[in-house]
């Protein structure tokens, strides 16, 4: 079918067919609400699948000196290695590389370059008490890439597999790890100009260590709702971790700090079905997902953040605070919630004293602790007494997650290397 | 006051304030329709300006064969040379370039790679009659290369001196010229994984020989309309022409070209303010903006596009179009309109004979006609006879443009070199 519909194209158009479409791609009906879109799959079984066993290892003749732990800043410094995985749509996967840190070598008409064929994953790795190093919910983030890579027309692969990688690639760089971000990246590497899918793609991992992201306790930061941009839309990418969605959302957050703020807080604008009236919905701070914690004109305590309607971040600690919370938190009369709310919900239940806590979820923070949010010339105070710098859920929240992160609690989220 | 803020994030945060920010960005009102949000503008009178003096150009020693024209493929092959300058926070522009074209080296943490800091532009440039090089309307491409970069906190420039830079790289191009697709590309280059406004950027230019658009005359694209994804969104950056906004659109237009259709139609739906009922508001096509030519109820012939409200990129060749119209189609009889208009009232003129002909406009094509458009299950027939591949309008425009571009019509937008 490809080659009939490239017989079909004018010549010298910049074909969207450079690389054969599979035939189970089946038409889609309108529905926003369906942030699954993918490219017709890469992963074709003619393809070669990552293989393990062709992994080749080569290791640094020159390691880094370590940093000091209490010295350490987020995604400044890098570890000794790196592990690298190309892709051709002719080939499909070829053999996993682990390499001392290096420069890639990219021609300047690269398509990631131009037009943003990118997605990424954060994660990171925890050594226990006995010395055992932990990943946290790798499989979260398998899924998640595949789904980022194939709505941009990247490809997929076998997420176990890949987490076999990953574990290797922790074993090579064990010494820098109390604590290690890991960032897996996949690019598109065409070297043309044409808009279409790559027919070539770079996976990659890096790894930067990281120290404890609040050394001398929590501090609570306040938001600036965002009432002038817009950072996702229904039947757009919000829901990909794609880089796409990182850019544009840098001038916001630069303004927001310019007026005292540390973060800025994303709104969507649309109608509240039960009024009729337009309302600004909550949606996401800064690069985290947002939670609510309220008590009801019932009296009944809610825990609350956004629903996965398309245009929220799928966060893997969103998901995990949501499953501690039904498991936790509802047998002490806690109602959890994936729901639409909006910012005058959250102004009415701070004027009548009833928001408990906000905070913001994160692979790098695992929760942080809001105390206020700026919104149309207001400053809504979000429950913390001024001597305090974080709530009890949000404290509780961190103590579990890290707990079962640091391997403190034993539970199947924590993956051993 | 960045560092009185600095001093309030949380130590090892993701800080915000890589770079100092100026006292002048004021706030802003809650305004969609402000397509034109900037970053803390980062050319501070401290920093050095592009200087063309600086100019440093080294030629190749190993120059490429040309590639007869009929054979050349879109953005496939390049020139012998590319242009770049750096930039960083702390001296502003670096001294330009012109060097053998060469692969770029790039910490694979660059922020390119994982936040998509990166916007361009798409130029031509002309041989004419006599053998003299010309652009087409260079200024305007500056103009929008900066306020892409500005939105997404990328360094701007002053346009003028760029574009003696770009004449002087055409010059040492032009033995690839009768046409060739110009592409300025600014990415960001910092090398650490901590999601703020980059302290370093790259400007450069790399460029395509590039032969006739329709080599054997016009042919009429096919459009499928989409309904179950969206590009861009008020308070969005659909009007910016930054790499972010074109990765999303790919798989909408691989199931397009699935279908059989040669490019995909993007809507945007919203409520209609005179009726109130939701409606399919038609945007773009692909990678181009869309012109429909309507005979009103009234008998008046309309050449309509939908107006800049900040989810339509800002075509160079649509400003174009609109300008010749008004100059040469008004005096005809013809009203010419930037509005928004829907897929209805595009398919009642289609059912009532009115709809004239519909086209694209963009640089590489400069127009392409359209012969019919898939939406909700039916195709509407655009006014083509099935003997012809364009309209009359559509074939005026190009004739027009491409008078002006080749030096045929002298005109203040063609620039010669």
């Amino acid at each position: 079918m490809a080659s009939s519909l490239r017989s079909l194209l004018p010549r010298s158009s910049n074909s969207l067919l450079t690389r054969q479409l599979p035939a189970k791609c089946l038409a889609q009906r309108r529905s926003y609400a369906t942030p699954n879109l993918q490219a017709p799959d890469a992963s074709d079984a003619k393809l070669k699948a990552i293989d393990l066993s062709q992994l080749q290892t080569t290791k640094t003749t020159t390691p880094k000196d370590l940093i000091p732990h209490d010295q350490l800043i987020f995604g400044r410094t890098f570890t000794d290695h790196m592990l690298s995985l190309e892709w051709t749509a002719g080939e499909g996967w070829l053999a996993p590389h682990i390499t001392p840190y290096q420069n890639l070598s990219l021609d300047p008409a690269t398509c990631v370059l131009h037009y943003a064929f990118e997605a990424f994953e954060g994660m990171k790795a925890y050594k226990d008490k006995s010395g055992q190093v932990r990943l946290f919910r790798p499989d979260k983030n398998m899924a998640r890439l595949n789904k980022s890579s194939a709505r941009i027309a990247l490809p997929t692969f076998d997420g176990d597999t890949f987490i076999e990688l990953l574990k290797e690639f922790c074993r090579v760089e064990e010494r820098f790890i109390p604590s290690l971000y890991i960032r897996p990246n996949i690019i598109g590497t065409q070297r043309t100009l044409g808009v279409g899918p790559p027919g070539s793609a770079l996976l990659y991992v890096i790894a930067s260590p990281v120290g404890p992201y609040y050394p001398t306790g929590f501090k609570a930061i306040s938001l600036e709702a965002t009432t002038y941009a817009v950072r996702a839309w229904p039947g757009g990418v919000g829901a990909s971790k794609l880089g796409a969605n990182y850019a544009p959302c840098i001038v916001p957050q630069m303004q927001a700090a310019q007026r005292g703020f540390h973060q800025n807080l994303w709104l969507f604008e649309d109608v509240d079905g039960a009024t009729g009236r337009k309302e600004d919905f909550v949606t996401e701070v800064g690069t985290m997902n947002l939670f609510a914690c309220v008590v009801g004109r019932d009296g009944r305590k809610e825990l609350m953040t956004a629903p996965l309607d398309g245009t929220i971040l799928e966060g893997v600690v969103r998901d995990s605070i949501l499953a501690l919370a039904r498991e936790r938190l509802v047998p002490e009369g806690w109602k959890v919630s994936e729901r639409r709310f909006t910012m005058r919900e959250i102004a009415e239940a701070a004027d009548e004293g009833r928001l408990m806590e906000v905070f913001g979820s994160g692979t790098a923070a695992v929760v942080a602790p809001v105390r206020s949010i700026g919104w149309k010339g207001r400053l809504i105070g979000c429950g913390l007494p001024e001597d305090r710098e974080v709530g009890e859920v949000t404290k509780r929240m961190k103590d579990w997650i890290e707990g079962i992160q640091y391997g403190e609690e034993e539970h199947p989220w924590s993956v051993k290397i």
